[in-house]
């Protein structure tokens, strides 16, 4: 290992908490740190040969992709053969996957654990579970899924892909009717997987039943040539997720035997007769893990951001702050920590908050797997809006990083930029936020007309509503973090109650229910914000109290800074509505931004180390600004000249184009 | 032409206004509008060979920016010599490349105009003019300038490349003693340029004078091969700007003749003696010019991408609102109204601050040239806050307009990640936009010791300052944008009083000055924000008055509502501040959210006709989704097809990789 910056060993002597304590606390226990770590390391034995992705062409990133996600895939199943990988704890894998990945922009293979395999292991029956689960799980079978058409994200009853039973061969013909309906980014679609699930409109006996999931082969196994009645390819070049081989597919009257539908809930049987789900609600499950992940990939692309960019500005020295002394570290500019320490803070309270849905995730899908749907609801708003509000902080907070790094952030080396396209691309997949945002808002208003109507039961997570509007808080409450969750509280109450009120005026004054909801629709998304923001400010308070018994009195300082940071920070974030709904005076104004600073001041020697205790490797960090020696400049020149057009001194172009242009003879 | 989409012919069809007008307007009059057309006629007369630039590599990128660049380059060249335009109206030399550029992430010579030549128009002396100028101007020789360094960007007196007068030679010797020294960023510096403006720190009979410009040449103007001394290349992949060519540069003792310094200021004579320049702030003007160029290229790019957002949004169904109706046209859900409509007000905004800091400009530059440099520090100031803020705005806008395009926002094809890109660019090149608040803020807080020490006369662009805190707003006051204009003069005055006060009571309880400046430095720039707001604001509000008179009265409408739904807009944004320093009331606020979603509301009928006024031709905005014609679902699918990953059915890597490993041979 080359010499450590001088600066960073500074800043490592300086921490006044327990590194590694930190660590074991982010991975839920010391056992969860020792298996990721054993994890890791044979997750990193197979190096790759040192090509700089960064240079390839959209096709040969897509080649150097496959060649890397082989050899990470077989190490994920050398894992599940030596039994430390199972199906059973199929989260653990996942996050495995995510937290270790060394393919910066993706993989193509992603969605077949990400979405292949949940799908069966949700929908298909016992039999098809027979049939389909094993192969997939060993990869003799890869997968994607496919919903998305070119004309439809959101409204998914307007797809157009239909799936049309016929009973005298006992198959589906699924067909692509429009351009429209052609299926548009699924993961590793285009050239990588044989399999997909393709969601498609029912047809039976002559009637529409809605949307269903069938299992579809679209490429042969041995030639992987795509099956006659199959147009698939890949979509083209994207902001980020250039590794992912989003794909296209349309069919042409292409054929599929009947057991090929998912059949755990819904089915048709042989004679076409349709059978619906006992439940049509069982699938909101998927939906709401699939999104329970979402949250956890940005707590760790957030961690990564903040780690480069911390590391970065201790090493980055830039401006005498005081004539004659040495140019500062930019750390020590308010304003460098003021873009920086909000990171750290949110990536602990998101992480808090992804836990907390996880174990409602849990609870309920075990009462639901019993029957009781009670709290479903509330556990598809939650999943909505903390989705939504984690990936839009995240994006922001990962590219205030990426910004804080100045020119050096805008390298694609740093790995920021691909971090931002990543993170940014989770506010539009898997339910749109501001769509997400509206159906936790439904929720809310009708859980808020359940409040007036004098409803007594309210589910844990929107108790609240029914408690705060009698709170009081008093004057001068700027002084806790009590009173800022309490403060938050009331503003999410009043913000819902005014969005209901002013639906019910509109539509007393003529307005048809769909027109008042529109008018009312920029209102409504701020209400759901609100509420998120109760939900997190809450879990990460809680949280506070209970690790409080449980930690060094050293680290208990640190995490209460940052718990103090990142409340405070939204105070002043959202000071508009707390003067609107709360007595907050203008010198409370004063004391809250002192607070803030002063948090900021406190937290600037343990910076790097809170930063070293997100524990993410240089490997999977890769990042030219990151890592853990701090070898910034001689990172970013290495990097260069890795360069192909640095290969030559003097391009063909040069004879070709520039020299005749430039002697006039062009 | 292809049929254009039947539901953006209904929407020009109800559009209550002439475009035509709007166009004219935009240009600035009916010369310059016919003026650009003509340009662009010419610009667009050589097509490209429909090369889908974004499934190149990068070095394939900088190939056919090369070769695409010496097209465009050499029609510049030919609008030169037929007299249409020329170096006396240099501005408009830069708009219409910027405006009419095809080369959508950015051209490898373009710094050759932006910033090369206005260092030698500005900075050489007449003999050095003559020698350079027209050689410049021709294309016979195209250059760069390198000023930022591995290790330093904004802190320019930290500069570490050296030019050390040998008098014994009479030449410069040019020297990078470390790895930071070395020269990074410049555009085209890699492979494309063969001259650069060098910018160094001067020795001289054994004493530095500082940083001084040198023209240096840095490739054989015949072979192109680096000369001896000088290492040069690529510095690698961007988030965007990848045709630019940004290159590294360092000098192994490289000398140059004396004469190459640029001296039209300071001075080095044959023995070596310093001659110092009359005004170390005559350079001032080349900055402020830079950073009005850059203003009005956050104002092409804002129109960009709301023109492509508008369209795709009136093209693109989903969901029935109304249960069995077709499904809406996403641009009448107000929550997608909320996203695009600011952007257009934005873009005009924008481009009347960017006039108003052009003509001030011009005025204070003849000024300077005339020896009085009373409005420089005025005209800094005010150049260094538009520029953070257009910046910034911009960057916040796109993205928004991005954002609301969902996936296929997320395509390159779209224009509208790299269209980002370029943007964000902006807020760190030529002042990283912090540090440049900063500098507005020094600005306002010695202005505003100033008003308190009873000094009568301000600047034009501060007077407010000594007005404002007069002025009483009235209760009740929501009701004009007069009024708003005021409360955000008030917001301003208040916000820079209390940053002062606050200094000065830190100094007074023992921090030394630069302490306290550090930790205000998040009110500072907060307070800079707040007076651009004020100025962009005002000139929005006193470019109505003036063009009130000269546009037709459908077209008046509109623009005062473009007006009204900017101010409130930033109203609601800055709502803590009116709470904090106005008497706005809970009711107030409601009224101006009303107000805003009252004018949204207004607008969306002629939203189609509002971003087809900006007139910017397909060729030139290059966007799947934004085509004049709307033919979003097929041009997507065209642009997909040309991958040429799609010309094979199967890659070869599913037989070197991917059948191996799924039969469990890997």
């Amino acid at each position: 290992m080359k010499k450590v910056n001088q600066d960073l060993l500074n800043e490592r002597r300086k921490c006044t908490f327990d590194i590694g304590e930190l660590t074991t606390l982010i991975d839920g226990g010391r056992e969860k740190t020792r298996d990721r770590k054993e994890k890791e390391e044979i997750m990193l034995s197979k190096t790759s040969d040192g090509v700089s992705e960064e240079y390839l062409s959209h096709k040969e990133k897509f080649e150097n992709a496959i060649k890397q996600s082989v050899i990470i895939f077989s190490l994920v199943r050398r894992l599940q053969m030596e039994g430390k990988t199972t199906i059973s704890n199929y989260r653990d894998v996942i996050s495995n996957l995510l937290r270790s990945t060394t393919l910066r922009d993706g993989s193509p293979l992603g969605l077949h654990y990400i979405m292949f395999m949940p799908a069966i292991i949700n929908q298909a029956n016992d039999e098809q579970q027979a049939q389909w689960l094993e192969r997939a799980w060993n990869c003799n079978i890869i997968g994607s899924y496919a919903q998305t058409e070119l004309g439809h994200g959101t409204f998914i009853r307007g797809l157009e892909t239909t799936a049309t039973y016929d009973a005298s061969t006992k198959e589906f013909v699924l067909h692509s009717p429009t351009l429209t309906s052609y299926k548009w980014w699924p993961g590793g679609l285009g050239q990588a997987v044989n399999y997909c699930i393709v969601v498609a409109q029912l047809y039976t006996n002559g009637k529409c039943y809605g949307v269903h999931s069938f299992v579809v082969q679209v490429r042969d196994e041995e030639t992987h040539e795509p099956l006659p009645g199959i147009k698939v390819g890949d979509i083209g070049v994207k902001f980020a997720l250039n590794s992912v081989n989003n794909g296209f597919l349309g069919f042409d009257n292409f054929r599929i035997p009947r057991n090929q539908m998912l059949m755990k809930h819904a089915q048709v049987l042989e004679d076409g007769t349709y059978v619906k789900s006992r439940n049509s609600k069982l699938n909101y499950g998927a939906m709401v893990f699939v999104r329970v992940v979402i949250v956890f990939d940005m707590v760790n692309y957030l961690s990564k951001a903040s780690i480069i960019a911390v590391r970065y500005s201790a090493v980055r020295r830039q401006s005498q702050r005081i004539s004659g002394e040495p140019e500062s570290q930019i750390l020590d500019y308010l304003t460098q920590q003021n873009k920086l320490f909000i990171a750290i803070a949110a990536s602990h309270a998101l992480r808090i908050s992804a836990n907390k849905l996880w174990d409602n995730f849990n609870t309920i899908n075990a009462e639901l797997l019993g029957g009781n749907l009670d709290r479903l609801p509330e556990l598809h708003a939650l999943a909505c809006c903390l989705k939504a509000v984690s990936t839009s902080d995240t994006a922001s907070f990962v590219e205030r990083c990426r910004l804080a790094c100045g020119g050096h952030g805008y390298m694609l080396s740093s790995n920021l930029p691909i971090t931002y396209g990543l993170v940014t691309a989770a506010c539009t997949y898997e339910g749109e936020n501001t769509v997400l945002l509206l159906q936790t808002a439904r929720f809310l208003a009708k859980t808020w007309q359940q409040v007036a109507s004098g409803e007594s039961k309210l589910t844990p997570t929107v108790e609240y509503l029914k408690t705060a509007s009698s709170k009081s808080i008093p004057e001068k409450w700027v002084n806790s973090v009590e009173n800022i969750v309490n403060a938050f509280q009331i503003i999410s109450v009043r913000k819902i109650s005014s969005c209901v009120e002013n639906m019910q005026r509109r539509v007393s004054s003529g307005s048809s229910f769909e027109d008042a909801w529109n008018m009312s629709s920029i209102q409504l998304t701020s209400s759901a914000e609100a509420h998120c923001r109760v939900i997190i400010l809450m879990s990460f308070y809680e949280e506070m109290q209970t690790c409080a018994k449980n930690v060094s009195a050293e680290l208990r300082i640190v995490l209460n800074q940052l718990m103090e940071l990142y409340s405070v920070y939204w105070a002043l974030e959202k000071l508009s509505d707390l003067m609107q709904y709360t007595l907050i005076t203008s010198e409370d104004v004063e004391v809250l931004q002192a607070w803030y600073e002063d948090t900021l001041r406190k937290l600037r020697p343990n910076a790097v180390g809170l930063v070293d205790a997100f524990d993410i490797r240089d490997e999977i960090l890769q990042s030219t600004l990151g890592s853990y020696d701090g070898r910034v400049y001689e990172r970013l020149m290495e990097e260069a000249l890795k360069n192909p057009l640095n290969a030559e001194t003097v391009n063909y172009t040069f004879h070709k184009y520039l020299k005749p242009f430039m002697q006039g003879k062009l």
